[in-house]
């Protein structure tokens, strides 16, 4: 029986743009396991399996229900060794410094350039709540957060350094191979191109052909999915 | 015969400030290997074995000559494979990241607080040689470099986010036990310490829990070298 993931989805339910939902989808199919994607959307909070947290991704493998990706990243490891996403306690020691700079530096520097994209990719009910939430958290209007987006460009190309110089020396974050540090970092580029034709990336930047690279991986699961760019 | 390694020093020969010294110090220790240092200035290229790059670390052991901080650490795990320092290839891969991260991020921070410390702690041949060069680098004399570093320190704080991040929720930066990239990390702070007292981190920091323990291992080495502060 194949695992069950929820995913969040746009008003498309094909649209799929959670950072932390990539992070899970690129780890089953690192696995080569076979699974299933139900969409998801933010005001369908009863319609996740228990026990969750009230937020995708939230796997169902048989009898167990898993949420929170980095806890699905070590049920996976632990029920299916082999491929290992997180090889062994240093790594995933290592790894907890890359999600804190992606949930840091990388998540808001992409959240304050595509807010609004996000917003105008949900259906109603959606909408309202986002707005209502995001700019309670913001304290500020969706439009106003992602104002002059274009100046704010160069410092946030800029605070990409640390991965710039990682990928123009090695193909991906985690070396020669892939593994679940790159789909943490994977996770942010792919939830800015599922619903923004604003390119965060320059056509030259090592960044933007290491993305390249993993939206071939595993059959070209990332780069089939509705996304704007290439 | 214990390993030889070339030790950047200040006017005074005990004090030893290069966060690239200080990873390879720290690696030497976690091997547990017998070690001396020699004291190094800027001033002093032709004092260093061939072959070299001008600067240090440089260690010598037996016949062999290897100079670069990265390449030490490599040469030292593939002769001294017990006590890994970067165990295996995702290690290594990951850790290029937090070297990229430290290098850009943090040394860039923290010489733009400590610069003038540097020179002060400087013999007269090597304080001509610095001022020159890191004024041309910075386009800018040390006195200003440093000018209103007060004012920006909770910047500098601000970017040590995924750091601290990490480090609360576990003891070391490579997990439960320390390893390369901790060293790479604790370098600058430990660059810092030497030559400076203008105090980087909070008293309730996380990262200066973490500090507190990286000057605990292997018996206080770093914590016994001359330096400002706990």
């Amino acid at each position: 029986m194949p695992i069950t993931m929820y995913d969040l989805a746009g008003d498309d339910p094909e649209r799929r743009f959670s950072p932390f939902c990539w992070r899970t989808r690129m780890a089953l199919a690192h696995k080569g396991l076979d699974f299933e994607t139900v969409p998801w959307r933010f005001t369908e909070g009863d319609k996740l399996p228990q026990p969750n947290a009230g937020r995708v991704p939230v796997i169902v493998d048989g009898a167990r229900v898993v949420h929170d990706s980095s806890a699905i990243a070590d049920y996976l490891d632990e029920c299916y060794p082999a491929q290992p996403l997180l090889n062994g306690p240093v790594v995933r020691g290592v790894s907890k410094f890359i999600q804190n700079w992606t949930e840091t530096v990388l998540h808001l520097g992409v959240v304050r350039l595509v807010l609004l994209d996000i917003y105008r990719h949900l259906g109603p009910a959606d909408q309202e709540y986002f707005r209502s939430d995001r700019e309670k958290r913001f304290r500020s209007t969706l439009e106003d957060v992602v104002k002059d987006r274009e100046t704010r460009l160069p410092g946030f190309r800029a605070s990409l350094d640390p991965l710039r110089r990682t990928v123009e020396r090695q193909n991906f974050v985690s070396g020669e191979t892939p593994a679940y540090p790159d789909y943490i970092v994977f996770g942010a580029f792919q939830w800015a191109r599922a619903i923004s034709d604003f390119e965060l990336l320059a056509a030259d930047d090592p960044v933007r052909a290491w993305r390249g690279r993993m939206l071939d991986l595993f059959g070209g699961v990332a780069r089939r999915s509705p996304a704007y760019g290439d």
